[in-house]
């Protein structure tokens, strides 16, 4: 199987998952994985193994991988890593060419022992021909090929069915579930992820030459401890880059989160400048933690492209328009004055200036009417000053019942002028930390991701993200 | 009333608010500002007042401020801006000698008529000796004086009752409430918050010198958008920082950050060069927005005093304690690597290597038992390596059925853990991205909170804050 086909891992026909004990009441690694993919629907031949036999929902377990009926095109092994040589063998007598080591205790654990193991697995599946995803990992997640590595309850749908346009390679199993959630929540789905762990055969370059080459994926991101052949990642990610925008956090960028790196994935991390020059040098978007990641697939996938760096801000409230103002500003976006024809124009609208402020940030009463909000907030979008709107909502900063009263009509003017607008809109739900508040926010949030809408839940968050894409685009910062 | 004393405004024994209409089913700003006083269970004498006449919530609505029986301590004045000269004459003829001008339509107005009417409007108050806080703003929420400025709904409680130790002297009325209902959430209770709009009369450094002689007053916060005697502040605040913490959140230091300053409350808001450097020099603690506002104040309220800036990062999830450790690294603090001695205990309480990490960042099963996590932790914590420990959980990294298995025993260990220990504990809520995951959050921040912890909700606001207050304390960073 070369790089460039790693079909059978990322659609396997048949899965062979080994560890898995029939034992009922439990909740091991390997069973959380098998019912994570019987759960899921997986389409093709499931064989769980365990020297035990018995069964799991309903599933035959096998007593070895050599009684498995049938060709197995992936093995999962979740069996500790002193068995694994075995399992090599077993897999080259029954002609699998992969295997993904979910298993941990290699090259990453501090014991010498670790890394020997490591070595001699390699050699023995490079002696057979085995490809090998890990060790040390939580393998493939492929919506379209049922597959999945959401260690969910059985009668938990886990990740998302379906299908979207972000591929994820990420040497973190925590970070890629994490950011998958986060992704969901906001509206974006993904085409394929990769949690690769050590990397210890097939590695960053091998996942992103196969994104860069998916159809299905138009945005990838990476989590990277470090990378195993840095000369090839780096043509490989100039070429990706030249294709699709690609996002990359690069962990461990201090002597600590080096050193945490090392613990992790056995990744040596690379010096902070060397990696701001080189990611920026090869074209792609350098993001610095998970939510970043997500933040700026956000506004490529959800986003209309927009053809400046003029934002409107308009919201209720001075202060948070002031701390608005000063984080778009302080990302690189532009928030220009509104003329004075557009200001008379809401003094119309919305009656005099007091307790209002039309100037950009836009302060508008939460509790005008919504004709009037739709109103106002057209006169400001329209403006030629003015290239895209932040529209934002401060949860805490108003009390429960006023809260329930504004949120619905803000919403449905949102979601209306969104509609009819030809301009970019980014919302911010900001003020999320009372368990009200998290609550409200969680429904707006909902209703307007359904919409198709970009959501944020900060100023600076948001205005990173859009500033971030701007410069990607090569759009001055003049 | 000299600015040194404003006990009148701070627990006036009588208000009257002016601009409540009796008539039924309206909400306007001067009937929530009347409903909230009620429902908070002011005790002093309250007195609605409109032309109309009638009553709100059984209290009867006087005509006009003149016939009211008995003196006033404190108007409140919700009616238009061109209005309030009138009002100044009857405060006068009643003696009343402080007013609160909620109403907006000043200086911070395009509109020059505005800057006129304030300055007529103060002439008129000084001509007979009344104070006046704002226009433009929300007023004195004192809890121990039963004042409030919460606009809650009648049957909601608004602002907590609860006297605490944090002072809060806030422009904007937005940012005051939202850090009241954040801060309350976290634990951190006021005990005075102004909300103090222009500044027109009373400004900033009246209300700082009030607080730095308020023995309720452990810390005092401030969001300043502006400054109105610049060297009288500077004087005052070196004061009170010499006497209490004292947290600065200046807005307005960008360029379209300044303007939202001058339309939101007129203020001219200055360099961030020269704020910088003279926050540092007086001795108070910069933050850069209201969240780490109330960061800092909960490091500072909720965190016994720590010898130093090693820190150690325990929880689940290798990816998470990369990131965690390059947020510690890059905000000032150091993140050791345990002792061979150490380690090896690790592995004799929690197992082979494996799937877990014992360096430091220390990542442990979120499966293992409560016992294990517990001695695991004391082991971590008393190293002599180790001055504070920051002990997180990622909500969106697990599936909901394992989180909620997993949440109760993780929270009762670091509540035990607490009580136990005598080094300070730092807990990290993070990955609160999807509806399920805030849920969760937020039930668990309320046990810890209760139990008296400081609880963030990520790594870099948690590190950032940590760093500050070590600063603040003169600790080095080297």
């Amino acid at each position: 199987m070369s790089s460039g086909s790693l079909e059978l891992i990322f659609a396997p026909r048949s899965i062979a998952v080994i560890g898995v004990s029939g034992e009922p009441g439990r909740s091991t690694a390997a069973q959380r994985f098998a019912r994570a993919l019987i759960s899921f629907g997986f389409k093709g031949n499931l064989y769980p193994v365990h020297p035990s036999g018995g069964e799991i929902m309903g599933i035959k377990i096998y007593r070895s991988l050599r009684d498995i009926p049938g060709n197995i095109d992936l093995v999962v092994s979740i069996i500790p890593a002193q068995l694994t040589i075995g399992l090599v063998a077993d897999c080259a007598a029954k002609g699998t060419k992969a295997i993904h080591l979910f298993t941990s205790g290699y090259s990453e654990i501090e014991d010498v022992k670790g890394k020997n193991l490591e070595a001699e697995l390699l050699a023995a599946a490079k002696d057979s021909g085995i490809r090998i995803i890990g060790p040390n990992c939580m393998g493939i997640y492929n919506p379209k090929a049922t597959l999945t590595f959401a260690a969910d309850y059985p009668d938990q749908k886990g990740f998302p069915a379906e299908s979207g346009q972000l591929g994820l390679i990420s040497q973190s199993g925590g970070n890629a579930s994490s950011s998958i959630r986060e992704a969901t929540t906001r509206g974006i789905f993904f085409s394929k992820v990769i949690s690769y762990g050590n990397g210890a055969d097939l590695n960053e370059s091998d996942f992103l030459e196969y994104l860069m080459n998916d159809n299905d994926t138009k945005v990838i991101g990476i989590y990277a401890e470090g990378v195993k052949e840095g000369r090839r990642f780096l043509n490989v990610i100039s070429e990706a880059a030249a294709r699709k925008p690609v996002i990359v956090y690069k962990g461990g960028i201090t002597e600590a989160g080096a050193r945490a790196c090392a613990s992790h994935t056995s990744a040596i991390a690379g010096s902070a400048t060397i990696w701001r020059y080189l990611l920026r040098q090869v074209g792609s978007i350098q993001v610095h933690n998970m939510h970043e990641l997500v933040d700026v697939a956000v506004i490529l996938l959800k986003m209309p492209k927009f053809k400046g760096k003029r934002v409107a801000i308009i919201g209720s409230g001075g202060g948070t328009g002031v701390s608005a103002a000063d984080d778009c500003n302080n990302a690189g976006l532009v928030v220009p004055l509104l003329n004075n024809r557009i200001r008379k124009r809401l003094v119309k609208i919305c009656g005099s200036e007091a307790g209002s402020i039309y100037r950009n940030p836009v302060d508008l009463s939460a509790f005008a009417p919504k004709e009037t909000l739709m109103k106002a907030m057209i006169c400001v979008i329209n403006s030629n000053e003015i290239d895209l709107a932040l529209i934002h909502f401060q949860f805490d900063a108003w009390a429960i019942g006023y809260r329930s009263e504004m949120i619905m009509p803000y919403t449905e003017t949102i979601i209306e002028l969104s509609k009819i607008i030809s301009k970019p809109l980014v919302i911010v739900l900001h003020g999320q930390t009372t368990k009200i508040a998290k609550q409200m926010a969680s429904t707006m949030e909902e209703k307007l991701v359904e919409t198709g809408l970009p959501v944020f839940t900060s100023f600076s968050q948001a205005a990173t993200a859009i500033s971030r894409v701007l410069d990607y685009r090569g759009c001055s910062r003049a």
